[in-house]
């Protein structure tokens, strides 16, 4: 991995590196803050997933997430959103689909299946490449995102219960297979065949009895796509009740799907993370 | 004012609004963060000017400052930094000049006269509005900003001692006169009487004898535009401790002159300010 740029934020580094993905077979570039405490001593590693539309950059510019890490000592590792580049199909026409917005899964179907394998990368190659490289403790890791990213991080940890001590998401698609979204890319990502479709769904996860410690959800009630139908809170929350999966979701009146509702609930969901990365 | 955009951060809200300003004969849009506390009770306001490039979204999004806003109950006002619109002077190869870069001056040069009036706009237009408006303390303020804009902070309270409480600046550009951003609009703008750019030199106010309560200023020592020779703290300093202005001038090591250098220390901005806001 190449560092591109660092940047000194409070009392830490915001980094950017590039890379050959042998997931994606492509140049993925990814960020990584190392907060103060990484001077002296390996720390934990929470994984933020962003959502539709976001490279690396975004969380990191607009999440205000840099303070509380630097408080708590935990690093936070932003990736890409798909992969990237000429070479690497796309739909520039849809934002929901193609570049920007790879679903964090391994798409089995052509011409996407050659370098959609975000699934891979986010749980073992991108992990396996900052631990080799950054005073990261090995497998002390957390993971959470934001609407598509928030998807990511609960199928992440629902179908890894032992690789990530916790989860948390705002926002998050949680029952793609019945939203717009996720039925517009999951058959051309994944083929026709919807038990394909169902093992990158966390509602169906959990329906299907996956089970992790401890989920955290903010939602806001103002979120013009939960409106739309889009994240399904409701649903999630059923399976959870119905399988005794430890879920809170909170419902946050008047907030939208910004990272300005990120920003006002980050705070809590870092130690949330903190309590389990540093128990 | 007709407000455009409004989201929930942090249990207040963030607005945004346009007006026909009589000052810039032009539309302009202006965003005002009102916290919590402003439901009940009318706020103190900090004024937020940006720098080169910037809109009111940069700062909104980017420097982490409503956290601290709604800590401490104090309104921001985030105003554009100069005049827009197609019938507005521009210089499109320029950043620095025109659409983007009004420096805070009244213009007396064609064509630019017309509409940057960018100093009393921000003195004078800008706080009559909100102050009529909003649930805002009159007269109750103090103001900040970075780069052209922490010039911008710097000569507004120097210029009206009895005006602001407090100023604070991020990385400020303290002596335009001197500087290559400075030379290549005041010119322009202003005309070719040095004395006319005096009047908006923050290092040249000090020396003229303007004072006022306390300054407080970050600059990173990692800056680019600091090893330009573009913002010259020194010899602003020069110039407090010639005329006993107290100044506190922080060299943050490592630090940069990005929105990152910014969110690590308005923290601390926010706690100078309110000592005054709130006194």
């Amino acid at each position: 991995m190449k560092e591109i740029e660092t940047i000194k934020e409070f009392g830490g580094y915001l980094n950017r590196y590039t890379h050959e993905s042998s997931s994606c077979q492509c140049e993925m570039t990814f960020s990584v803050y190392l907060p103060p405490q990484s001077r002296d001593d390996k720390v934990p590693t929470l994984y933020w997933l962003s959502g539709l539309t976001c490279t690396d950059d975004n969380a990191r510019t607009k999440a205000g997430a840099q303070r509380y890490a630097a408080e708590h000592g935990i690093a936070i590792v932003f990736p890409d959103t798909s992969p990237r580049g000429e070479q690497v199909a796309d739909e520039p026409e849809r934002y929901d689909l193609g570049q920007g917005a790879g679903f964090y899964v391994n798409a089995t179907r052509s011409p996407w299946s050659v370098h959609y394998q975000m699934y891979d990368y986010v749980i073992n190659e991108l992990p396996a490449l900052v631990e080799a490289n950054l005073p990261l403790l090995p497998g002390v890791k957390s993971v959470s995102g934001h609407s598509m990213g928030g998807h990511g991080a609960l199928i992440c940890a629902l179908k890894n219960p032992d690789m990530f001590r916790s989860v948390s998401a705002f926002a998050p698609i949680v029952n793609p297979i019945n939203c717009g979204w996720g039925k517009g890319c999951f058959g051309l990502y994944l083929g026709d065949d919807e038990s394909a479709w169902q093992a990158y769904d966390a509602t169906c996860l959990v329906n299907n009895g996956a089970k992790v410690r401890d989920i955290l959800i903010d939602q806001g009630e103002a979120d013009e796509f939960l409106h739309e139908g889009q994240l399904l809170p409701e649903n999630f929350n059923a399976a959870c009740e119905a399988q005794g999966q430890s879920c809170t979701i909170r419902r946050q009146p008047g907030y939208d799907h910004s990272y300005h509702f990120i920003a006002s609930f980050i705070g809590e969901h870092f130690e949330f993370h903190a309590k389990y990365l540093k128990a």
